[in-house]
C-alpha cells in the first residue's frame, strides 16, 4: 500500500499514525536481534517502517535483505531509502527491482550524504546527480508502482542551509513525482512549523511527516543534535544536564519533552510521526505511550487474521495457511516464496504445488551450538526432554528448536493438559484450543473485522514414541470426530482424514464478508512439514558432540517416534482431545541415553503397541 | 457418475437402489407436470433416472431436452436410451453431443422396437444395424465419458424369442462395451432369475438391473403384460381378478405382489430394480415403501447443499448460489449456462461475469394467462396482492410469481412475522431464519455430511413502498450488524455492504473439510436478479387486460416499489431483523386500484419517508 494513502486516510480521520525507521546493523547478530525487535514492534501498529540505505557493498545488499525481510515475513509495510550517493545506475536499476520483488512499494528518494573523504560531492559515472533525477528515473522505469518520498530540511541540509535554494529544490522534487515528504530530526517544534508555513507558502500541497528522534541517552542526545545542526531549546537543555548521568531519567524526561513536541505538532494538524529508532525500541514506545497512542495492555491488536500476513509480492491477498508452521513463520514464508498465487479464500485453488526444498532456505534451526546448548542444556534422558517441553510451555524457555517464540496466551485454557502430556514423554509441537464462536474483538482468540465470530477446532501435533503409536492410533478411530496424521521420518504415513482436501482448523465469520478459514491442516504440506520438523531436531541433535548422550538421544527420537497431528472436528469438544492420551506414558523417561543402540529402549519400536498404565 | 460405479457400490455395501425411468410426454402441460412429478420424486432417492428415446422429429429432441433439464436442473444422474430405429448416423452424433453438453455420462444403447408398417426391421442408409453397432460407435467417439448399457430379455424380445441367439447377442453387446444390462419388464420372479444364472453360465459379469412394472391399473396391467409377451403367474390373475374394477385396491394389491418379487430379486443378491414408472409416481413409491427403501416421513433426505445440486456440464463441483434464486432454481440454472466455471469454494473466483439474458431462456412467468388468473385472482387494491402473499405463506396457495414452489417448512420459525409483514404491505419474496449452528442432520435446517454444524443468517427480500423506504433504510443503518440492497426497477442502488465482495448466508463446518459456504449475497447477481424479479411481476400485471385494475395495480408495485433485501450479520439474533418493520405499514391498503395515475396513493414516491404509525 502506498504511504501517501496510509498518510491521506490519517488525515481524512483525524487519527495520527507513526512509522519508524531502521538502519543496517553492522553485526550478523545485531541484524537478529534487529528482526526480533521489529517483529515485537510490528504490535505497536505503525503506518510504515523505513529501512535506511546502507551505502556501498555488502551495507547496500542488507538494505534489500532487510525491506524483504519486513515486508515479507513480519508483514510491515517498508520503505526503503535509496540514495544518489556513489550509485551507478545499475546499483539503482538491482535496488529497485529487489525492492519490487519484496513486494515493496514505497521508495524515499534521497541525494544521500558527500562520502567523507570529498569535500564536494560529485555524481559518478553515468549516475545521478539530484534527488530529482532519482525521482524522475523511478517514475520512468516503474510508473505508478512506486509511491515516492523525499527529504525536507528545516534546518538546512549539510552542505546547504539557504533555505531558498532548499525550497526551491524541495518543490522540484514534488513537482516530479514526490507525494510525501521526510523531514531530518529536529527538536525545536517552532522552527519546524514555521518551516511547514514556508512549504505551503511556496505552494508545495504533500503531506510532511515530521522526523522525530526519541531520546535514549544525554550524551547521544547531543551528538545527534550536533551532527544535524539543529537548534536545541534551552528548556530542553535545562531539563536534562541535572539528570545527564542517568540514562534512565534521562529517557523518561525526555520522554516528555519529545511527546510534547509531538501533541504540538498534532495539534497543528499534522497526523503522522516519523520515529527515528536507531534500531532500539524502548525511547520510541516510551513516547508512543505517552501520547496514547499505541494499543493498550490486554488490548488486542487489531489482529486481521490469526497469523502474521506477509505484505510480500502477490501474497497481500493471501489469508490461508498450513496450522503447521504456527510457530515458524518465517520459514514457511521463505519455503512458499516461488510460488507464483498464494491461497487465498480457501487453501484449494490457488496453491503451487511444491514447498522449497529445506536446504535452500531460511528453515534450519537458529543460533550457534553453544547458543543453543546453553538455551536447551546437555539432556542425558527422555526426562530431561521432556522437562524442556514442560519450561517452554510454562514460559521458562523462550524457544524450543520447532517454536522459535516464547508459547503465547492462547494456551492458556490448555496448558495444564499439554504440561501433563509433556511430562509423560508426549511431546507437543504445536497446539491450539477449540473456540466455539467468540467475538472477534476476543483479547486472546479474535482477529479480524469487528462484528465476527471466531472459531478454532481443538489440534495438537506431538512426537509419539514408537511404543504408543498404535494405541493412540485405535483410541483415536474410536473417536467419530477424531481426524489424524501420523507419519515417520521417512515418510511413512497413516491417516484417517476422509479425504485428500483440506480440513479447515480456524475461521472466522464477519458482516458482509465469505467465510474466512486462515489456517487448515492438509495431507501435501504436513508432509513437507514434516521434514522440516525432523530436520529441525536432527539439527538440535548436531549442536552436541559426535559421541555424546545428547545427539544420541536426540537422534534417536529423531529417527524412531511420529510425528502425529489430531483434531477433534466437534469444535463444540474443549478438551476431549486430551481424553485420547488418558494413561499414556513413556517407559523409561529417566533411562540414561546410551551409545549401544540394543540396550535403548525408546528406540525400539513396539509394533503392538504396548502402553505403560 | 457413471452408473456402473453406483451399481457396484450398491453391490459391495449391499444396501438396494432404485432407478425411475421416464417416457417423453405427448403435450407441453404433460412435460410441464412430469418435470414437478420428477422434481418430487429426487426426494425419493432415485441412484439415477432413464428418459426413454422419443423416436422421430420432435420427440427425439424432447428426450434431449428432458435428459438436459433432469440432469442441470433437477441433479437427477440420467440415463439417455439412444435405439437404431429409422436413425441416422447424423442424428445418433446429435443426440450423443446434446446428451454430453447436459453432462449426463450414461446411455442406454438400444437397437429399438421396428416400426409398425414394416415387419422386418431394417438399418436405415448410413445407420447401424444393431445394438452392438451403436455401442462400439459410442466408445469410438467418446471413449469412456459415457457408461453404456444394454437390453436384456429374459422372456425374448419382439422379433427374436430364440434365448440362445439373444444370449449370444447379449455376450456381443457387453463384449463391444456394455457395462450394465437393464431388462425388458418381467412379472414371474423365477423366469427372471433362471434367466439371471443362463446369462452368468454363458460368461457375462456386468451388473444387471431388473425391470419393474408397478401395477397402477387392472387394465394397464394386463395390456402391458400381453405387449411384452411377458409370463403373468396365475397367483397374480387371482389376486387381482376379483378387485379388478377398484383401482385403489388394484394398486395395494399390486404393490403386494410386485413388493414380494422385489424382495426375491434382492435376496438372491440383486442390489438394484429399475422401475418403469408410466411417467406416474404414485404406483412405484407405494412399491418402494412396501420394500422400506424410502426416507421415512420426517427423516430428511439427505441433503448435500440446501440447495439441489445441478449435475450438468461442469456442475458437479458448482458449491455455491446466491440467495436470491432459492425459489427459482430453473431459472438460475438457465441463466448461468453458459458460464465456463461454476463458483466452487466460495463465490469470487470461479464465477463469470454476466447472466444470461431474461427474454433469452426459460426465465419467464409460468403458465397461461387463464391459469395465472385463475391461481392469483384479480386484485384490485394492495390488500389483495397483500393477501395472496398471506395465502402463500399460510400453505394455502401454491406458487406466487417471484416463487414455483409452495412455502417450505424452513419458514416455520418465522412463519407468523412474514405473515404479520405482508398483511401491512411488506411484500416478502425470499426470507430465511437465522441458524447459529445446528448438526448437519438436523430434520428442517441440516444438510452436508454427517458429523458437521450448519449456519444461516438471517435474511429477508421484500417490495417496499417508496413511502416506507426511507425510514426503513434509516432504521436498517442505525444497526451494527445489518447489510442491505434497496433497487429500484431502474437499477438505481442503494447498499451499506461493506465492500463488492460476497457475504455469505449459508455456510456449514465439517469433519475434515474446508468451510462450505453455499449460499451468498452480492452485488451484480443482485442485480441480475433485481431484473428478473421486476420481470416476473411484469409478466403477471400482463395476464391481465390492458385497462384492467390488477394491471395497473400491479405495474404500478413494478415501476414504483423497492427491491429490498436486508441481512442480519449477527446470527446469534433470530428476530432481530423483523424489529426494523415494527409499526411499518402500507398506507391505503385498501384503496382501489385505479385509472388515474395522480389519484393513486400507491404509486407516489414520498421523498420524506412518511411513516404510518
Amino acid at each position: 500500500m502506498h504511504i501517501k494513502d496510509k498518510l491521506a486516510e490519517a488525515e481524512r480521520s483525524r487519527k495520527p499514525v507513526f512509522s519508524f525507521e531502521f538502519f543496517p546493523p553492522k553485526t550478523a547478530q545485531g541484524v537478529q536481534n534487529l528482526y526480533d525487535r521489529m517483529d515485537r514492534m510490528h504490535d505497536l501498529g505503525p503506518a510504515f517502517v523505513d529501512v535506511t540505505w546502507g551505502a556501498g557493498g555488502s551495507r547496500s545488499e542488507l538494505t534489500c535483505e532487510m525491506v524483504n525481510t519486513a515486508q515479507t515475513i513480519y508483514g510491515l509495510e517498508t520503505c526503503m531509502h535509496l540514495t544518489c550517493t556513489d550509485m551507478e545506475k545499475q546499483k539503482v536499476d538491482d535496488a529497485l527491482k529487489s525492492a519490487y520483488s519484496a513486494g515493496c512499494s514505497n521508495i524515499l528518494a534521497l541525494r544521500g550524504d558527500p562520502p567523507r573523504e570529498n569535500e564536494k560531492w560529485q555524481a559518478v559515472e553515468g549516475g545521478f546527480q539530484y534527488a530529482q533525477d532519482l525521482v524522475k528515473y523511478i517514475k520512468a522505469r516503474y510508473g505508478d508502482h512506486f509511491d515516492i518520498g523525499v527529504a525536507g530540511y528545516p534546518e538546512g541540509c549539510d552542505d546547504q542551509r539557504d533555505q531558498e535554494i532548499l525550497m526551491k529544490h524541495l518543490k522540484e522534487k514534488v513537482d516530479v513525482g514526490g507525494t510525501f515528504i521526510v523531514t531530518q530530526m529536529f527538536y525545536d517544534v517552532e522552527i519546524f512549523l514555521s518551516w511547514v508555513e514556508k512549504v505551503r507558502a511556496y505552494g508545495i500541497t504533500v503531506p510532511i511527516v515530521p522526523g522525530i528522534m526519541p531520546i535514549q541517552t544525554h550524551a547521544a542526545f547531543l551528538r545527534r543534535a550536533t551532527w544535524s545542526k539543529c537548534h536545541i531549546p534551552q528548556k530542553w537543555l535545562d531539563a536534562l544536564e541535572p539528570i545527564k548521568n542517568d540514562d534512565a531519567q534521562v529517557r523518561e524526561a525526555g520522554k516528555g519533552l519529545v511527546a510534547e513536541m509531538c501533541r504540538k505538532i498534532i495539534d497543528a494538524g499534522i497526523m503522522q510521526l516519523h520515529f527515528y529508532t536507531m534500531n532500539l525500541a524502548q525511547a520510541t514506545r516510551m513516547v508512543l505511550e505517552e501520547l496514547d497512542l499505541v494499543p493498550k495492555d490486554g488490548t488486542p491488536t487489531n489482529r486481521v487474521l490469526p497469523w502474521r500476513q506477509s505484505l510480500g509480492l502477490n501474497r497481500r491477498e493471501e489469508d490461508v495457511r498450513p496450522i503447521f508452521w504456527k510457530n515458524r513463520n518465517k520459514s514457511y514464508v521463505a519455503r512458499t516464496q516461488d510460488w507464483d498465487e498464494f491461497p487465498n479464500g480457501r487453501w484449494g485453488d490457488a496453491r503451487s504445488p511444491a514447498f522449497g526444498e529445506l536446504d535452500a532456505y531460511d528453515s534450519g534451526l537458529k543460533g550457534t551450538n553453544e547458543q543453543n546448548m546453553k538455551l536447551w542444556g546437555k539432556p542425558e534422558s527422555l526426562r530431561d526432554v521432556a522437562n524442556l517441553f514442560v519450561r517452554f510451555l510454562e514460559g521458562k524457555l523462550q524457544s524450543l528448536p520447532w517454536s522459535e517464540a516464547a508459547v503465547t496466551s492462547e494456551a492458556e485454557t490448555i496448558r495444564s493438559e499439554l504440561i501433563s502430556l509433556n511430562r509423560r514423554g508426549l511431546l507437543t509441537i504445536t497446539s491450539q484450543p477449540s473456540v466455539n464462536g467468540v467475538k472477534s474483538t476476543h483479547p486472546v482468540h479474535g482477529w479480524g473485522p469487528k462484528g465476527g465470530y471466531v472459531y478454532q477446532k481443538a489440534y495438537i501435533e506431538l512426537l509419539i514414541s514408537p511404543q504408543l503409536i498404535s494405541e493412540l492410533i485405535a483410541r483415536i478411530e474410536r473417536q467419530a470426530n477424531m481426524t489424524y496424521y501420523a507419519v515417520t521420518k521417512d515418510g511413512s504415513l497413516r491417516t484417517n482424514a476422509p479425504s485428500e482436501s483440506p480440513n479447515a482448523v480456524t475461521w472466522g465469520v464477519f458482516p458482509g464478508k465469505e467465510i474466512v478459514q486462515p489456517t487448515i491442516v492438509e495431507t501435501l504440506s504436513f508432509l513437507a512439514w514434516k521434514d522440516e520438523a525432523y530436520h529441525l531436531g536432527t539439527d538440535w541433535a548436531k549442536c552436541y558432540p559426535a559421541s555424546s548422550a545428547s545427539r544420541q538421544l536426540i537422534e534417536s527420537i529423531m529417527n524412531t517416534w511420529y510425528l502425529v497431528n489430531i483434531v477433534d472436528n466437534d469444535f463444540h469438544q474443549t478438551h476431549a482431545i486430551f481424553s485420547l492420551f488418558e494413561n499414556l506414558e513413556v517407559e523409561d523417561l529417566d533411562k540414561p541415553a546410551m551409545n549401544d543402540h540394543r540396550s535403548n529402549g525408546f528406540h525400539s519400536p513396539i509394533a503392538n503397541g504396548e502402553v505403560h498404565k
